[in-house]
């Protein structure tokens, strides 16, 4: 990888070789990728990149840790839609305001961009077995991305994760362990089973190469916006690793010249366990919280990134905003009802969070931001279905539907 | 609308005025959309269009019944994968397979292509309420497009449409009647009510517009296929629009000479409810039938759109063939765990058919085929677990897993 300097501890600073079974450091620190950014300039241009037809998160190679020779993974990864919407700005009363839908990825989220990542890296590795643990959505991108190249996986989730996600798991083969206990708790007996076993790992604060697949967001955000630099962009946060990972793909497009600022970040968290948000907050380490929101894939109270993500939050000058389960919920219909956006409740998190900012006054009136929906709401219709209400249930007849209209007070 | 020459009815031959508000014949037929295939191969070329960057069902506006500075629709529909499945090929014994994934439209499934159309003609029309009954996915597609574009919608479901579609249509903001009863029940209430209130109307065999909407899937997929025409495409058939819709864009692009052959359609129904393969079958006319299949879309004893499916499953020279719900599946896991597609159980009615027509020796070995996922699993969660097993559920022990990979025989 002619374009990949190598890995670099976060902590120490320390550097190894960008090998495809690369881990953390010997200090316990996490690496980061570092690219040539000079060399890199002397491959891609904004011209070549408009020019390429790939729709996919492989339309960045250069900026994207394989070789050469490696093959774009299977699933259709990437280039979700940024949608304007004006309608919404307005209501938040700011600019600009531009929703990226990454719950239309393959599996319906963005994790796919980092398991597309960790079953390209397996291929160089050599693997025929990929595993991790996962709140969910990291699973089922795995096990779609990795069914498709006909990898086998082993997946690890707590017993709290939603329906939807174990039946993909379920449906694209996976064998499925679910582990009564915290995130925490399933990712220790993972970790256990990876050493054990010596599985491929794709658990993303391991695996250097992951927020290199998420950053992928940011590349396509800032393509689509035709290279013009929002004030702001918020999204969720819960093991740190998108956060980490959409901060890498600004600060590459940096590094290379694409852009010449950076945004803000916006970090959302639940109220009910936010301890990134509350290290960054209270500058001091970050410290364990129970896991206690609706938002199941943000709800890391064991942070298993906080160095990246807190760094991230730190050097873009971030802002940070904890939100209560009913505030979610209603970003949730917010985005359903003014954008037709179903996001499920970790991925309208980022949403909800820059409402509550807007509200406060915290964002000027002239700002421009992006947010990004990081699921889909299929993947956990319960919880949409107890806070959106239900149908008017009838029999099919007129004279009952307009006795339900009326004393529902519809004036169709 | 200068490409349009008129609607046609497809029982009596009258031509109608292409206006945004025109619905049926007054013999009770259904119209059919009629372009000026010679003007538009003025306007229109293969390379023109592989210019295009529109990544959404718009791409082909010289083919599609709108005016000219009609805004494409908000949401971005169409430009689905095509994913080429050699693996799964083989296992079917066919030379090549070609799986289209509709599910990754924006409210997950293949109606997003008709209600966006839907949308753009009651804007034509200058509606501010659209309405439809629907057994689910032309509903919650209906109210997700209409919400991004403003528009209010109306919406009628039988009470069995599942709790994803149901979750769907209510964060979209949709006022929803769940209708206790049949699929015919719902539409017949539908029915009454947009004449009470004159809605627009989104009722899939009365607007004329829809197939046109759906059509655009097989626009795609020549394109994707670089104008090589399959020799079969299979497709899952309810109401009829569906297949009716992929018939019409394949006899488009024939009729402005993009392709010089037609493939033969494969249409798959469920064997507790096919009285459209039935009226082809026995060569009779259709009739009604009880709606008894796990794969709710296309659950439709009543089909509205029947004309036009028959017609094109005769004219393709097509075939048929039922399958069971346990076929059904059996062909949901197959495409989860060979390809890492996850369609909702009429998604994949289309490959269930495909690989019953396979196993009987009804394909040549040397043919190439299309199968069409028409909607996500994520929109049927509680089937897919049923059908898809259960996890393994253990404590964070290392010991226990141990116990439990020896006991189930895994070897990893």
């Amino acid at each position: 990888m002619r374009h990949v300097s190598g890995a670099r501890c976060v902590k120490c600073g320390k550097m190894y070789d960008a090998d495809p079974n690369v881990t953390t450091c010997s200090c316990g620190g996490i690496l980061d990728i570092v690219y040539d950014y000079e060399y890199i300039r002397t491959k891609l241009t904004k011209e070549k990149l408009a020019a390429r037809k790939n729709p996919s998160m492989w339309r960045y190679r250069e900026l994207l840790p394989v070789e050469e020779d490696t093959p774009d993974t299977p699933l259709r990864v990437g280039w979700s839609p940024l949608y304007e919407e004006p309608y919404l700005a307005e209501m938040l009363g700011i600019k600009k305001l531009y929703v990226k839908d990454d719950g239309l990825n393959p599996t319906a989220s963005l994790k796919d961009r980092a398991s597309a990542m960790a079953v390209a890296k397996a291929r160089e590795a050599g693997a025929e077995v990929i595993a991790c643990s996962s709140t969910g959505n990291a699973a089922s991108s795995l096990a779609g991305n990795a069914a498709a190249a006909g990898l086998k996986t082993y997946i690890f989730v707590p017993s709290r994760a939603p329906k939807g996600k174990v039946a993909q798991l379920l449906t694209f083969g996976a064998t499925v362990i679910s582990v009564e206990g915290s995130y925490e708790d399933t990712f220790e007996l993972s970790k256990a089973a990876i050493e054990k076993w010596g599985w491929y790992n794709r658990n993303a604060a391991i695996n250097p190469y992951l927020s290199e697949g998420k950053k992928t967001v940011s590349l396509e955000i800032m393509e689509q916006l035709n290279w013009e630099v929002p004030d702001y962009l918020a999204v969720s946060v819960g093991d740190g690793c998108t956060i980490a990972g959409v901060w890498k793909g600004l600060k590459d497009l940096y590094g290379i010249g694409f852009i010449d600022r950076l945004p803000r970040l916006i970090a959302v968290q639940a109220q009910g366990c936010y301890p990134i948000n509350r290290a960054v907050e209270q500058n001091r380490p970050w410290e364990p919280m129970e896991e206690n929101t609706i938002a199941d894939s943000i709800a890391v109270g064991v942070p298993r990134n906080p160095d990246k993500a807190i760094n991230a939050i730190r050097e873009s000058d971030g802002l940070t905003v904890e939100v209560t389960d009913e505030e979610i919920m209603a970003a949730q219909k917010l985005l359903g009802r003014t954008c037709g956006v179903f996001g499920e409740p970790a991925g309208v998190t980022g949403t909800a969070g820059l409402k509550k900012l807007c509200e406060e006054g915290k964002i000027p009136a002239d700002a421009s931001v992006v947010s990004v929906v990081t699921g889909n709401g299929l993947k956990d219709v319960a919880n949409a279905i107890k806070y959106a209400g239900e149908p008017i249930t009838i029999p099919g007849d007129m004279d009952r539907l307009l006795r339900e209209f009326e004393e529902r007070g519809i004036r169709p």
